[in-house]
């Protein structure tokens, strides 16, 4: 199995419902520094799994869909809960729809499946993965 | 699947017994940096496969119970020879039963799996993954 | 000259105020990794610059200050522009004062030094040092 | 399961052949630091699913077989595109290679698994992974 | 004092003439993880020492002149033996450019020096420091 | 001013005598991932500030005759108390007298100064610089 994986981050404000999240049910904030990676059982003619400047462009572009906001008062996240688990969904689910619809290329057509991990801080992190 | 990892670290003594370790079995010691990954098929209502809080303190207490120590003098070690393979198991069983007692919370109790990797240098690290 | 750093870390939201700061005038958050370095020419007795888990101690009480608000309001900024390179002068001078009133013990009354790195992501980061 | 990973480094000339690499069809270079994994089910008499200074010194003797060239000119690797993904490969069959004779020792034939993931930034890697 | 700090990267092709350098003044390559600081000893009005968007643009644009290259035949670096430490001036000399061009704004026209630090791998760099 | 630096590590036992130690008064263990920059104000004919892989290997050397050792018991270190800070500038020192009996050629006898950073775990470390 071959994976590639690209890092790119998003800067935002949240605030999180329940008892169990204690002080971050206030509104703060928090740097996800992302790691997108990108799974193919095998590579195209040109030796890769996904085409690197694609998949750092993506990234980009889901990013850019979500920093420097109030997630709070992001209508295309629904009043979810944004945790980190749920944002790591929140950027699969994207970049995958952008793998779908060829947006990475033919090459990606390929890939068998796809993670994203949310490093909150350099104590801790959360990771969604998912098949394609 | 989702996964939630949380960092810590600690500080022993030990000496590894067997030819294969040269100069290792000599008295000596290492920090461990302890990464601690807690794996769910689903989040619960507040969108988290752990409380992460939770996960941290339950961490921070079985580094607790082997940090600032001889491990060659632990008798919760029965003496095993401490490699850093064994300690990560040693971690992710420790969790493990603080998961089966509950003291991660009830969402814990969906956990399927848990990981754990102790960082020995920055050249060189080892794994131990279990189901739960 | 010696010195020694310990690392923590905080999580806030805030908004910047200036045409420079492009979408980050908007409100949003950052995770800032935290690390203060305090600078002696000398050891103490004990062979160290300062007492490394006060110094752990006294910044976690500075970050326990700060953490998991929105600046924005924290009416002990008065209303200054919180950017990276402002809150590392904030956070240097909180602990300052700490070590001037003795809250580091006394070997860190000969520190000639601090100085304090604000990471608020893996491609950015600000520092401010001063004397003591 | 348990895994043991080591950490070197190689760099190396290269440029790639194909139209999706843009700028990087001319010669350049890169540092790939290079993590190989090692994985096992149990671990041996002497606690170790690999004999770890053993595992650093294959990684080494693989990674000296393709430092300080230009991969356009090296015979061993056929003319191959080396991508990212591929070099993974390549290091990993060598290490395969190598287990498979018996320069990791006894205990390194009872694993079961290699993964090699080589990081060409601080913002893009990949990796391959396979049975043994 | 205060100071900010961007990174970003470059990917190039060298050789390095003379003897110290063993199978170095072969043709190979490097990726330079590229630290960038600049220093200043006020804030201006919106509280920074550089405007950050700016400093990692420039950034950009200096590792634009430079990455997926043969640095052994890139004119502008004279024949230049093009080792880590020369480099690190290269960068630093050319962003100081921009800085007197006012490239980075009138804000930065208050900065007192740069330094700029090239990671060639995870065990080497080095760094070059200067007045503005 | 230029620098450069290499990276390497040691894994010690030690314990540490003084009140203001708690529990690391017991004897315990730490790797201690080590720096050492070498600082100089001009490059030799060569481009360097030193020679990067004799610099390397004195501190190979120096690493060597710490590693794997309980430095209680250590007679080179002579009862001293072995804190971080301490430790900086035992291999600092001996890094300076291996400059100054030549050992690092002879550019490196326009070395002006040097600096030791000992990392002891992913939140705290300690340096020691000094002229040369």
């Amino acid at each position: 199995m071959f994976s590639v994986t690209v890092r790119d981050h998003l800067m935002v404000a949240h605030s999180l419902r329940g008892e169990v999240f204690g002080p971050a049910h206030r509104l703060h904030g928090v740097t996800y520094v992302v790691d997108a990676t990108f799974r193919g059982e095998r590579l195209d003619g040109d030796g890769v799994v996904v085409d690197i400047g694609r998949a750092a462009d993506e990234l980009g572009r889901v990013v850019a869909g979500l920093t420097y906001r109030n997630l709070d008062d992001d209508p295309s996240l629904g009043g979810t809960n944004t945790t980190t688990e749920t944002l790591a969904r929140v950027v699969a689910d994207r970049l995958a729809d952008a793998v779908h619809a060829g947006a990475l290329g033919e090459a990606a057509r390929g890939l068998v499946g796809l993670a994203v991990t949310l490093h909150e801080s350099h104590v801790a992190w959360a990771s969604y993965e998912r098949a394609l």
